[in-house]
């Protein structure tokens, strides 16, 4: 079998080391430098020749730099003839552009799957596409895992029998749904109602949520803003607690700090598909390492072995 | 600008015709033969050159002779040095194969998309794909009208103040708010539980529907099964009346009678994306005719002009 | 090396069986489901991963359902990572439209050659296409084989010192003569005359075949029209005794009994490309099994052994 | 409509002359210049820029030189942004690599069909293919013409009441089969035997030929050792008179003088698909021109108007 | 004639609204969103349909943010049926990474070539690309645009007698030598040695300079360290004066308040391909419009003219 | 590891006989059939299924037969299903045609290396490309090796005390100042100037040559003019020797005699990329053998290891 090779661009690079001592693999170095015109150079600092190269780099802020980067990345490790090019994608932030739901624009989805593939990309690893559709945009084949796993062992430690699972939008909800059935626990969702052209509100909260323990579930977390509004909703219901999960947790500026200040929130869990400064960290976030499960799909795909039968 | 011409295949030729009555232009004949050895051939019998070509064909039952007839129709208007060629899919029906929720399965809307592509079609015109993100796994531009407006004109002759329109599936809730909002009402819809693996049943109606009146909505109905076991529910819960509605009027089998025979039913509406035959039609059945909207698309994209302007 | 791994479509199991019981390996079972709106799913029953993957499926009747159930197992295969696809097509029914000759038709052969390059085959296994320049309509490496020995093999057993193989037409008589060579025979061959644009007719037999044993061979006898008009034309003639023989068996309707009851018919010989029902099979059939071929084919291809030697 | 712009290559500029005369449009020069290396430049002295450009150029001797100045005319064509490319093959040579009848060769007509469509070919224009399968291995569309018309004229002034018409070889009878019905003979062919590896001869012709005016019938005639074969069986046979034509008159060598040279040969005819240099003629010789032909279909490209139709 | 519509990313608005007035036509805006993900997402604000549509992007710092903005453009322009799609790139950056000179890096002049190709471009209209080989990266038709007379009209104006243009490289003076031929003036060079793998220093000026008045000329100036190297030799070479020439002004950083402050620098002359904030102009700044050029080649493209005949 | 195969074309037999002596493997024999029609037919000689084939053939003179032939052979090896097929080009003729530098021409380095990927190429092993961008045109992986250090190691026996290298082009004097590093001596020019469209000379040489032994240095020699006009500019400066060097010794016509016969000469050094026929040879002319060179890679690209390691 081909030798492994596993690269990482500057998006995550702690989440590459992490894989890596799982896999009990090097992480080979990438020199990256900008020239004065701005331009993006990579080199692979390994041999990547008849290799089997794995390049880990979440699409986090900024994205365009790290999407160009990672094509540079593919690119290099297609000229230096390697034998086979995974690309893992811890989070695939474009993902979320996967439909055009207003004239001349873009599905970034499909798009940047398509730069991917055009790059030399052979394969890929993904967790927690926003929309399962979106495995389908890729001419490649496409290993999906999921992190409800490590969310749902992470809550299981709490007595359930009074909690119900919250999807913040009814459109949306399959993915708590599941959740919910993994942790044996009903599930809700937020009904959103459009007041206007650019005013989108959560009109509702469909489902029974009075005296519950409320779990938020959504893939990820940006500014927060929806998650916000729905636990006003929810506080108006008279939930008797809330903790929010997701797989991506961006927290973009100040949005760790405002959720955790919101009333009734234990608990903010996410994974570390998305780098998250220490600063912007605060005492009731938990974050969930994803590396095992990555390092064993790595592993398992390095080896020619069954992914679908570790996460069945 | 070059001519039009527009061919069926033979899957509904009616709503073909129709098409063409609103748009003012010849139907072109299409010899389709069959050898021997099951092969089909088809010629279409009008000059392609240069011509601005429209095949419509629905993928209904048997899906699979219509496909490849549909495939080898592209292939001979391309062959035909056809000027561009436009595939008018009314019904998609493997739009709902749209994900991989099971290992080692094919994602067939994906595939299909491609197969088209692959034979020679330059562009799309689609009506309700089941999910917005099967837009994007095609390579070429693709026109997804909706039936909504359609739908909701009809349903607007009613006194809707008391109405709540009804989704089966809580994952695919967001088409149901949208035309809940277009009608004014509120949503609610079915929430489903995988009770084994090959059991999944609707566990509860998540919304106020309680001496409402009813309209379920879905995109498709074939069986109807989803909606039989909706329809108990709602009548356990004391809903006032019951209308169904669906874009794709499937109704395989019998599922009509059986679903004209159930309680509270005071009507069936579906569009003629979808032939019926006249056997198996039932009183409280309304077709909704979506050939003007597909003529004026294709009126549009003939002449260059927005298709979005029009729908929006 | 790789691992193998062999699946059969539905529409010939006891073939693909039979090639398994000769390479000693498991026949893999594929699940395919039909969905209410007809769509089909397929999912293969073993991990596909890095395996040198083998699809079994002649393109038999029904021909389009067979086609598009091959497409979508070339599909999972390649979504589920399979390290090669080989297309194994013991009867390519599509290669009979190999040409253009009439205006806006499709090349069927060339399309759905490229239908199964776009789904992902990497190489293709055939036997007797209808013509050898079919071969060149795929993209991809094809392993053509010819069941000329094993018709061969059969018919030395009898003396064929009086004996004339005579291919129904003209125009294709290049196999009949290789034929004929195999057997130390003189060849002849039925000349058609067009009499109107429907009227194709055999006017004459062109050879010498006056108190011969004939020996009537064609790549396929689906109908069997031309050959019972060549047959009235032979006894005209009189030929001392008739066998027909052919590859392809697929003899429509009741083709198999109306060629048994001609006058003079000793034997009808093929091979076991196409499926024959027992409910069709009569005394004077003889089925040649090519399940030895395609397996030693196979093996070959698996091993990276030159094809040709073998069946030079 | 977009201009029409011809150009032609080295290969045949008499013919394209000829062509454009009857079109009433300017021939523009093409610049070949040839480095000391050896390599090829071709500038097309004339604005391409969405232009509807025909490149004229028959693949004849010396075919390697006149193949890569032909791909060399279409890539610069594609970048001097032409607005579509038509090549214009007279006589496509490599048509004759249709097949793979032995182990690891190329299949010369497909390759280098690819090779044109790579270079930026849009349409091919074509005429008499070695075999109707050829066409099948473009991937754009061919407009495929016959000289059997020009041909069959030349031939009916001529009394045909005892004439038949003789195919070299009974593989390919097919055109000559066509060829007779078009003047309503008889057809015979000639039976080839391989005695060893290397040595294929006629064994027989099949048919009645005695006390006729054969006609011999083939797409091309290069060296002619075939026919002179087969005018010795003809002979044999005690054929009344012998007249060879061919659509290809490729006469390599002494070719002509020698067929000229056999008893009883009255006439050689062929069509100007290829350039014969005045010092080869013999009396016996005409030449008929395609130019008419090749004309027309190119007026009717460019105009949009059906070719089948013209020739049908 | 298809209408036109041209429409002009962030990276030069000013640049675009030139050219759109040399046009006289509009400017359509496009709508860029940034997504709390740090994602974009473009709207084209008229209709591209069937349209002629030309987006106007060079790719200036921040380049990847440009770039990933310029690619959705480009998808959401082919997505809304855009006619044709001219991307127009005053300054590619990327051009720079031309060639492999180090192993495992990208050559990433090529990869966004294919990028913009692989997003739906159907030509590209550049200026002063790094190398004219950068030309044949592109599988499109490539227009490309030279700013040598803006510049030689600009010098002209000054007695030119005493005049010597000078390449900072010895490897790229070409382009150097061509300007000197413009002006009719000779061509010095400055030589580069490299010392250690990082340390690449000029270690001497190849030509005569000495008393002569100077213009360096080079295709881009960014950091300006070269230049201001080449300036140090110029001076200890006694030159009379310096005046800097470049196509694309990037001056990152204090560049040109830098170069302005050197000895002897009478002048620094671009073109605006390159956006310059009025806060880093500096006196001796002078910036020549390429507006007027792009407009004429752009007028030319719409309307099928050529536009070497114009730069001839 | 898949076993080596190696073959070579009618080119240069002689350097792929020392290739494969290096290698230690069997140089394959090609069949190459040319028919009466002029077209070619290869056949490979030896099994090439799943092997790993190296096509040996440099452009030399005829460079079209050479071409064509070596794409068929392409071909063939890829219908022959070999496991990978790299084309090793010595002397990539068409790479001089890198740029547009004319309207309406060509790009041939570029079109030639699409055909060659077109044909089935995996992959390139090239030797002193003309421009270092022309590997860019290449979509396959190219290892591209220099012929400098053979070069260097034969002018390292002189005593280069007072030598310098001279490029008869500024335009391409990055590889004689990269030459020049290696031997550790200076650089001079040969400025060209423009007197009209057809005329090109050498106006000056720029740098110091006065009293130093010259090394002239060009990646090829064919006709030779421009080298014969640096000479005559060279003794006009009073240079104590010549010494011509060059990786493709092409030496069309008379050119190795003429320039052997010019003053000064001491010698003339070239490679082996291109056969030197036995008759055109002269005293002065040393022929290096890059042999070595290319069987080392060649090793190392079939056993997986960096090539830039060698060649560091």
């Amino acid at each position: 079998m081909r030798d492994i090779a596993v690269f990482s661009g500057t998006a995550h690079p702690d989440l590459a080391a992490e894989i890596c001592a799982h896999l009990g693999v090097p992480l080979h170095p990438v020199r990256v430098s900008r020239f004065a015109n701005d331009c993006l150079e990579v080199q692979l600092q390994a041999n990547c020749r008849e290799r089997d190269v794995f390049l880990i780099q979440p699409l986090v802020p900024p994205v365009q730099e790290h999407l160009v980067e990672l094509l540079l990345m593919i690119d290099a490790a297609r000229g230096a003839s390697a034998g086979r090019i995974t690309v893992v994608l811890p989070h695939y932030a474009y993902a979320r552009s996967d439909k055009k739901d207003a004239p001349r624009i873009s599905i970034g989805a499909r798009l940047v799957a398509d730069l991917l593939t055009s790059a030399g990309a052979d394969r890929v690893l993904a967790m927690t596409l926003h929309s399962p559709q979106v495995h389908g945009f890729f001419s490649v084949p496409v290993d999906h895992l999921h992190a409800l796993r490590e969310l749902a062992t992470h809550f299981r430690r709490y007595d359930l029998s009074n909690t119900v699972v919250v999807s913040p939008d009814l459109g949306n909800a399959k993915e708590a749904a599941a959740f919910a059935r993994l942790l044996g626990t009903p599930v809700a969702a937020g009904a959103k109602q459009r007041f206007s052209d650019d005013l989108v509100k959560i009109s509702a909260v469909i489902g029974d949520v009075a005296d519950r323990d409320v779990i938020v579930l959504d893939d990820e977390i940006a500014k927060g803003s929806t998650v916000v509004e729905l636990m006003e909703h929810l506080r108006g219901l008279n939930v008797r607690s809330i903790r929010l999960a997701c797989t991506h947790g961006l927290f973009s500026g100040d949005a760790l700090q405002r959720l955790s200040d919101q009333d009734g929130v234990l608990e903010i869990v996410c994974t570390n598909t998305v780098p998250i400064p220490a600063a912007k960290r605060v005492p009731k976030l938990q974050v969930l390492s994803v590396a095992p499960a990555l390092a064993e799909a790595t592993r398992r795909i390095h080896n020619g072995e069954s992914v679908s039968a570790l996460f069945a």
